[in-house]
């Protein structure tokens, strides 16, 4: 079953849980009953990411966690992750009171699966904590979490952690009761003295940085937990130190990739949202409809973008209304060029933008669509055509942008086979590429010409 | 005098030198023969860059210093930072030699002051040692630069360096023998044993990252570096280390802000373009000419603009042939709407941007011109005007581009006073915002409607 984990206020607000359903379940991978695993993990596992603080380093009134990429709140990218990890079964994340609401319509809006929102403490470590809690005590109003065999911790402001890693640390864990990510240090490590001045510099190759994900035999971790002091509540931040200090578990480190930093300055947000655009922008769909000429700027249009774009594939089919463009997608893509015959192209477009909404393509990311449209001058148009009639065009532009589907227009001149045609295609793929690359909704049902 | 610094190759293959004089010394700073002294820098300062690395960890062919950003390559932005430091005298920057004749041209597109190119070795220590010889050898072909008595040692991939911190490390050098810059640690660092697994983490708080920019008493880095071991000249990073261990000095520490970050990953390329995109947008300048309607629209524009731009000047004096932009500008201005009328709009147009390319403002960083027509169907055009004549409102644009202007046309709808103008003008605020935070060179030319 379906279902979305939501909160609803314990006496001891420690705890917030299922309760409601959200009509608007649409974008993430559905959970199932019986979760593959996943090269080796034969054991249960279930993840806590803390995301109570107030990230008061980044230099913006919202916490990181909750400031948008590409409108949609860093969070959820992260949520994302680990809910393509099919083989953990619960994701409890830890947020202060303050922001609960705020999440629960976030976890509805992108359709987030197996989630349970639970309350923060006032530190990192306490939050942690009352996150593995949840799998401990039984609540009365909760479908009860069980307690997994593994537990992996994970920042939620590190959106780019992948399966891969989430297997290894978890796989670690089972095998040596903890175990962490780390990177190679970027800069050399110094002791100061009091005064000020370099005491001492540390040799960069003997050490680490130590990163998320990190994994945990349950029971060594909460055992941990219960043996901390007060101080380690309250200035401490690393679990893996309290496995080794209270349970004498040393954890196994694992190598991650670069792309596991932590999004901790606002420039870090802009390096985000860079790199997920950049994921965007790897498969574009062209639809070339049947006719002879719009095949033919169809594959002009694929050998001048093949340089750039890394999967370019032309339809020659048509558009139909019930097309399910999920269902015929070999990978997601996020990137559409319909090449308009004069006669319907607004037709052709609102077919297309229609079946990107109903496949929920654009639930989770903006979703470029680029209605194309030769003018040869010929006076050859009849019907609702995009450049005889704009402002229908940009109606259709607007009405799309709050589904998150971005459409823009564009006029290549020339006749079919002349020079002009040849330089007009070439620019059009010069424009192409930059409205997937850069995803401008302030752009959206504006008519260009190459 | 202004002149550039240029290589030729000695004998000995170590030194290049100043021979040629750049025609286009444009954009940069003049370097004045009596450079101001800057808060309490009252002793000779001279700075050595280190950029013949190869950047394997960016994971691109080109090494990291030398990836574009805004189509310039990265250290040109470090140099710059250091050309504003007048009281910087001498910049050494220490290249492989099969990147001279490219920086070369950097140095002379640029218009880069004070610069000798000297040639690197295969670490970084040697590197930076053939840097510091510069300044001690007598180059018969070379005019000779003169010890300093301080050097400040910095990455060519850390762009954001500020002229403070630059005096703050050079006068704690002064008085202390050393200093470097430092940040807090973003993540634990820990040691690993021989096995792989967690041996201990350090108490986060007693340690620091060390950073750039760096500096020296000359003679003390000078010796430290002629007491070097091989091992020290293959292994070492870290010259705060050299001046501690062969001369006995330790370093004081200056905490620095969060932009001294290092260029090290692909990600990082993304950050630093998004952060030098967003200086860019922070002041824009509206010309409204003398006419009624024209001033009407300016200041309804600058209203709109208010809340997303930090500084907007509206200028109702008119475009003249002769305006010297950067005379007239209070801060450096890379953002230029200009508010045509229906009868001679392209000839306003060409006024401002020649304006632009001669004041050299475009040198450094791409300029977006926005020519903002009213449109009020009312049949009143006359002359050269955009909408009656795009092909060569995007020929002119295409002149621009490789002068680093990009031009942009925008059709505001409405009859003034009229609801569905206000609505315009909204559009319109919206799409200069997006136009001058993207910059895309893809898009000038393109007549765009709000």
């Amino acid at each position: 079953m379906v279902k979305s984990a939501f909160a609803m206020e314990r006496n001891d607000n420690v705890l917030l849980s299922v309760t409601e359903q959200c009509d608007n379940v649409a974008g993430t991978a559905c959970p199932s009953e019986d979760a593959e695993h996943f090269e080796g993990v034969n054991f249960s596992v279930s993840a806590v990411l803390p995301a109570a603080g107030c990230g008061e380093r980044m230099g913006v009134p919202t916490p990181k966690q909750f400031c948008d990429i590409l409108t949609r709140p860093l969070i959820s990218y992260t949520m994302q992750a680990f809910e393509k990890a099919q083989w953990i079964k619960d994701i409890v994340v830890v947020v202060a009171r303050e922001n609960t609401d705020f999440m629960k319509s976030v976890v509805c809006k992108y359709g987030h699966q197996r989630i349970t929102l639970v309350e923060g403490g006032s530190t990192r470590h306490r939050s942690i904590f009352l996150g593995l809690k949840a799998f401990t005590e039984t609540q009365s109003c909760l479908p009860s979490l069980s307690k997994p065999k593994v537990v992996i911790i994970h920042d939620a402001v590190r959106p780019f952690v992948e399966e891969d890693l989430l297997s290894r640390v978890a796989i670690a864990a089972h095998k040596s009761g903890a175990a962490g990510a780390i990177r190679p240090l970027v800069s050399t490590v110094i002791a100061a003295s009091l005064s000020g001045f370099l005491d001492h510099s540390l040799e960069r190759a003997r050490y680490r940085a130590s990163e998320m994900p990190q994994a945990f035999l349950f029971d060594i971790i909460y055992e941990a937990y219960l043996c901390c002091s007060d101080s380690d509540f309250e200035y401490g931040t690393e679990c893996l130190h309290l496995a080794q200090q209270y349970c004498n578990s040393s954890a196994k480190l694992i190598e991650g990739p670069s792309d596991l930093w932590k999004v901790t300055y606002k420039r870090d947000l802009y390096a985000a949202e860079s790199l997920f655009k950049e994921m965007l922008t790897e498969q574009v769909w062209i639809f070339a409809g049947t006719g002879h000429h719009t095949s033919y700027l169809g594959n002009l249009l694929q050998d001048a973008m093949q340089a750039t774009v890394k999967t370019i594939k032309v339809v020659s089919t048509g558009i139909h209304g019930n097309l399910c463009l999920k269902d015929v997608l070999s990978v997601p893509c996020y990137n559409f060029v319909c090449i308009a015959t004069n006669s319907s192209s607004m037709q052709e477009v609102k077919w297309l933008t229609m079946s990107v909404v109903t496949a929920n393509i654009s639930t989770l990311y903006p979703v470029v669509v680029v209605t194309v449209h030769l003018d040869d001058n010929l006076g050859r148009t009849a019907g609702a055509n995009i450049k005889e009639d704009p402002g229908g065009f940009r109606h259709l532009a607007k009405e799309l942008k709050p589904k998150n589907v971005l459409l823009y227009g564009l006029l290549i001149q020339g006749l079919k086979g002349s020079a002009q045609m040849q330089e007009s295609v070439a620019e059009a793929s010069v424009i192409i590429n930059a409205l997937i690359k850069e995803r401008s909704p302030a752009l959206t049902g504006q008519l260009l010409v190459a």
